[in-house]
């Protein structure tokens, strides 16, 4: 890295404070059928396991040591999830990241260009609150943030 | 989680030792586009960038605090993953731990029913090895193990 681009970097790395990746999420049509993958065969303890935003997901943490692999369910027949699962099958969805607080990081998201898809937050787990990012800034990747 | 899937685990966590997530891995028609959103919006310092495997792919890897995030730039015309790309465009493409040793690791996993997608190993970044598991086994998320 040039010392331009470090200066760039650190001006960001110091608006955007986060604390490492919260957790990388697969999106499945049923989370018993992939917990008997990723807990029972490749041995992932289960963290907590919570239907969330009304009824209408599932969201199950494993861990992974230093990070989570969060399983994504749609229980609902209309969510969004069932469009993106019926195209793509089961797959790697989104990762996340640990903040403070949503709004203050998505604050300083917005000053970076990084606007949110999904304002206002929504419900993550253990009571945390998450906001995705829109995707046309981080060329279609899905980026989540989680925090209080 | 009951009592006969935690003992089903604890197996399964006997037999794969990992060290946490290595890396979590975007594919990317270019390692400098790539770099103005991840390291100069997001703020991910560079740890390494290598053209490995004869010259056909690059990786980069930005750290996330815990763990990695891993651009890999196909190099060749005819490389899969070029594919990969017309296909999906820019996006997740899979995720990585690490372990000691991979043959050892995937001797393991053979033992516990994972098979490798691509033996013998390739090269991963910084003079480790790696290498894919078939992803028939992890309805199709692909997951690398690397280490020495």
């Amino acid at each position: 890295m040039d010392e331009a681009s470090r200066l760039v970097s650190d001006f960001f790395l110091t608006m955007i404070k986060h604390h490492g990746l919260d957790h990388l999420a697969i999106c499945v049509p049923s989370t018993d059928d992939a917990l008997k993958i990723w807990r029972d065969r490749l041995g992932f303890p289960v963290v907590c396991s919570e239907v969330v935003n009304g009824g209408v997901v599932r969201l199950t943490h494993l861990d992974l040591g230093n990070t989570h692999l969060q399983l994504v369910e749609p229980l609902t027949p209309d969510h969004p999830l069932q469009a993106w699962l019926a195209k793509n099958g089961p797959g790697l969805h989104h990762f996340c990241f640990k903040v403070d607080n949503v709004g203050r990081a998505h604050a300083d998201l917005l000053a970076a260009g990084l606007a949110a898809a999904t304002p206002p937050p929504h419900q993550g787990t253990q009571g945390k609150r998450a906001l995705f990012l829109a995707k046309a800034a981080t060329q279609n990747v899905q980026v989540e943030i989680t925090g209080a």
